[in-house]
């Protein structure tokens, strides 16, 4: 079953964005396609991936050209075969041309995070752990990002430094304690969940006994985490963090934490190989 | 010696970008610590690599607060070693905590993108070959990753749709043939450097009879290219494209190609492994 | 004590956006000072008020003369006096008179809506009660006015349709029951806070028994408000909403809800009355 | 006779504005209604009113989703009774329910501003008077306010800094006398209508003898307001400005005033009540 | 004596749109100074001229490098002579050599359009006419060619669509006759000067009689022109309009017309002739 | 045969900016017309001219009101007689009143651009000669400048500092020597053209070792500038520049130089001459 899943209101603006750097004063080599010329594409996927991204590149098409016509033969969500048709485009030639790098740009990125989320995602499937990703973004790709992560069947960690609290080491000591921060967070308006990162297993107790909504275990071992884990006996919901790999991850998942939070997920990108192929109209 | 290079001008458009995502309705956390607190910061990095992204940086901290003083060890282009301090921060402790991610999330991508350029170009130096980049890059962050490919040693082909022509299959079967589409590139005004991609050797003929002055041979195998560069005599500039990575890159460098482009350097990223640790004032 | 409370990152973009809306083409009337000529100024209040919105004020002069200097007499969240002064600025006569209105604009805007909140937090400060403010706001301004309602003393519901589930009528009439709804937000990739809308004492039970984190009791009477908290017994926290008036929210407060939403807090607003002064410098 | 009046041009940008600041990272809500759902709905007003803004809604729903089909069933200036309904509104669920807090904000804040205009405006409607809007307006608003000042019935005062001087204390003192400075207003380039604050009968002298075209008398009592008119004798035109309230305006326009500008009309707003409800398409 | 003029709000913005399009992807010259080279630079006008265009020069040099140091020479209206130094700038020689160019294209291009306003200015100085510029501007460069225009002398007709109502002959026949639209003008809400185009006799005596307060007289003949201010006999203001040139302009001023709007104004530039030296620092 | 060449991706933008600064707070004549009043118009062309500008004269109607119906009686390049019809326009009488300004001041500024531009080709038509624009343009329309001096049948000069080298005495001196500047050009990354200004043969033999892709002979007297051609042999490509005018075009053009760049070709304009006619619908 695939993810419903919101879109971002920056879309419009981000395309405009991407769009002005590929273009700029004008696609020269397209002007060498007669004006008028009619043409069909199709997108192939080259190898297994999980698609992401329609949205962008529909907006893409829609600003060089709204009169090109897109089939999407699969939707965000879709795990698709090598080889297999993402969509179709039908319209003038020139604009086809125009529009191809950019879309397969916001294709490519966005797929090859949702693939990288699906993959972490099925490694932990048979624990109740949730992942998650982190603020290390691409930058002015956080929404966009973020979007692929849930898509790919992981989840968002908090969007921004607006939507949760985070009270690592700075905030403690600033306030004097784990509790007075947590303490003051929730004093402060807004009524945003509580999260605090802690460092060893004094701290976990002492934001335990704060209330903290979620707790970050920074770099635990293996063992201290399943202390951690049976210190806590849910209370609070656990979020193990750092130093996350291939390797860590499922032993980490099995330690019986309620999530955790994977930096590679968004910091990285590997995009998935796409091509587009002009078929005779 | 470090390279110089130019600076694309819509960084602070980028910027405001990146720090509205992040930072969006307020830094809800950045508000426990009290009101004018000075404090003062250093960013490490935890591994090997080649700076970049610092005119972002600086813009970040610009825009979050002027009065922010910012101090760099190194420069763009650097050589960093582990856990070198790469700039100081000192300033209002809200404002370092509320640029902190954004701020990272440029050097760690940047520097990831230069750091993997200056690897191609290691191993390619004792060749003439000169290692390109394509169009195949994050969307949004063209000019910046165009920019740290230069600072890691790599060079850049087109910018963009507007700076040179490409002329591609389509290009090629609307004009009837590579001759007749080079000599309409050639009669459009503009005066751009015509390239051309071909799939064989007699195309390769046909575009070196057309006086293209560069030619893209897509997917040539390794006896292939080492024909096509016998064939071409220095006539045209020869570039290598398609299927490159760590294993082929080295042989197919000393067949005298010219160039060989890398989607690799672009559409992939990794993240370097950077962490801003607050000191006592 | 004054809350301490975070800024948003739309500040620079709304303020060139009001600055443009006064001066257009440009001021015409400063023109008749002559040019160079120096000027200070002083903003008064003329009504008790509580002070909002000098972050904006401080943007309006730096855009529109970065030159003239501004010194504060009070901060935001201070409660003024009838004929108190908030600022002074010194510079240009021509830059003091083309900046004043747009920045006593947001001034009396936004103290509007922090005395208003003010206000009505006083009148429950007596209950445990929080008040919250609803996305009923002026359209463009919402930030801001989210901001000064938390510098007033009251809270800010969901900041927008990004971060909280609010589920109502439609959401449950299309998941086919509130407990699907609930249990479809808990599947969806996310993990942020999930309310329910209830309109009736059995809709609350369901509400509960599907862990809604808050329930909202939309327009109930006050016996049925009283019995709504009785049967929630602390389980979910409760937000009475709708109808809320002078009148009803001190008995409203008093049946042990958690929260009040109300409209009015950002729907309506009512500018504080201030004058800028200009003395001889 | 409803009015007819001009759009200003910069309704796409504030939607644009306004939508981000709701939706930002995504409608977390809508996605739990399935893709594609069909709805209907419609928006009805609670009470009696002057409808205003309906292109702002178009342009909501528009940038929303363009293939949402709106009705209306009553135009800007329209008076509406309680319960009538406003439009309807026929496409994707999800896209209603993702604009619908907008659309409804634009208009019953627009509507809002209207009716109070309108409420004014009747007052004085056995008189020659015009009432004015002033410049103290919600940042960001100020077009959209004095279209609904113009919808509602009365007047606008000038738009910004830039189509009309207003003469006060400063420019006087500092041109060296009331006549010096209209003097200068007419020798400056422009040609714009010329507007003098005066505080006394003796500034009226000068003013009228300056040949200003409108002049504002500030705070004026009413037996000094009449006074005025009978000393101006239909020379210039003659605006009462300051303490205007329920109480005073009729006597005030009865004193034979030309205009008299109201800064409650727009630095004030209380939304009308609206409420949008679906129906089974 | 220099005229004192106001300046428009969308200089910054417009500033970044041109250095946008000027720097793209970098200034790869630039990158051949060495970086942190100081240098020193200076602007001469080559021809006589009325200098035009400082305030977009200034914020040119400061959104390329707020460091750089500008020392004017000369003011906005000054009269220069051939070979006058302008303004020096001294600073980072890259950035001196990335901005020349767009700052030099605001000062060529708005002191050609000051320039041109003033010789029509004076060739007509012995008149009371007032020469009045159009719409008809350059697309983006209003504000800053109106600004030019008064710079020069000369005055500014309407701003735009929105300041003043000109009646031309659809708004005549849509409302029946030129009574009726002026009427309906007046009726309309906004207080805005009321204009009215006429192409004959017949047609001023109705504006006449209709009380417009200027009266565009189209394309009239010298003896038509005279006799058109013989029948207005001071009523209103005339505004004589349509095929105005260098052997037009004084005997049309000499009809005794209060306005004569030229189109040439700021429909052509002639950009006067600037350069910049370089001088040992 | 009319050239075919490419949009840039800045149109809708700079339109955007172009309407703002037309309508601003709204079109008050306009509103004068009954609303849905239907309308057709068609614009022609006064005088001899090549027709530039079509799609930005799209992109206004679209922003305006998207239902206006244009039709094109030409195409941009075409050469159009004296009083032939260019396009027509029907949809909303308001809406084309409000649009006509805007989209008539695009095509008048370019297409007098591209008149110019045609007029200079047809008069070294006889020659090998290319014309080239410069970087000399109107601040924010250096695209559609360039644009039209293609569509006219001249050809650019780089399109901004971005896209080419080139040399000037500063670099030289930064770098030491021509031959050092050159070599420097060519180690930087990214591969751009390279052109070097010269003042001297001295300089030109230099320019020629150092293999400069373009020499730029800057105001050589008709005798030196043989001499050049002479010295090349065919070596670089020779651009003459400096003193280009009406009588030194041809002269030069026959000396055998490569490129001739014009500046007067985009930092002057003259509009040509448009009219719009409403007919009855």
């Amino acid at each position: 079953m695939k993810p419903d899943t919101a879109l971002p209101s920056d879309i419009a603006a981000h395309v405009a964005f991407a769009l002005n750097e590929d273009i700029g004063s004008g696609d020269i080599s397209a002007s060498l396609i007669p004006a008028g010329t009619q043409a069909q594409a199709a997108v192939y996927c080259r190898e297994e991936a999980i698609l992401c991204g329609s949205p962008w590149v529909t907006e893409v098409f829609r600003q060089v050209d709204a009169s090109v016509q897109l089939e999407w033969c699969a939707q965000d969500g879709d795990a698709i075969g090598r080889d297999q048709a993402l969509f179709t485009a039908i319209g003038d030639a020139r604009s086809l041309l125009t529009a191809e790098r950019c879309a397969l740009n916001y294709l490519q990125t966005l797929s090859g995070t949702a693939t990288l989320a699906h993959h972490y995602a099925e490694r932990v499937a048979h624990t109740r752990v949730r992942l998650l990703d982190t603020r290390k973004t691409i930058p002015g790709l956080r929404n966009a990002q973020k979007y692929a992560v849930r898509i790919g069947g992981c989840h968002n960690h908090r969007m921004g430094l607006y939507d949760a609290f985070l009270i690592k080491e700075n905030h403690i000591s600033a306030c004097g304690s784990i509790s007075a921060a947590v303490a003051t967070a929730r004093r402060l308006p807004g009524n945003k969940p509580v999260e605090v990162e802690v460092e060893n297993l004094e701290q976990l107790r002492e934001a335990i006994a704060a209330s903290a909504e979620i707790i970050m275990l920074d770099n635990f071992s293996l063992p201290l985490l399943r202390e951690a884990v049976a210190l806590n006996a849910g209370q609070a919901k656990l979020e193990a963090s750092g130093g996350i790999n291939q390797d860590t991850l499922v032993p980490i998942a099995e330690t019986g934490v309620d999530y955790i939070s994977i930096g590679a997920l968004t910091k990285d990108c590997r995009a998935v190989d796409l091509s587009m192929l002009f078929t005779t109209p």
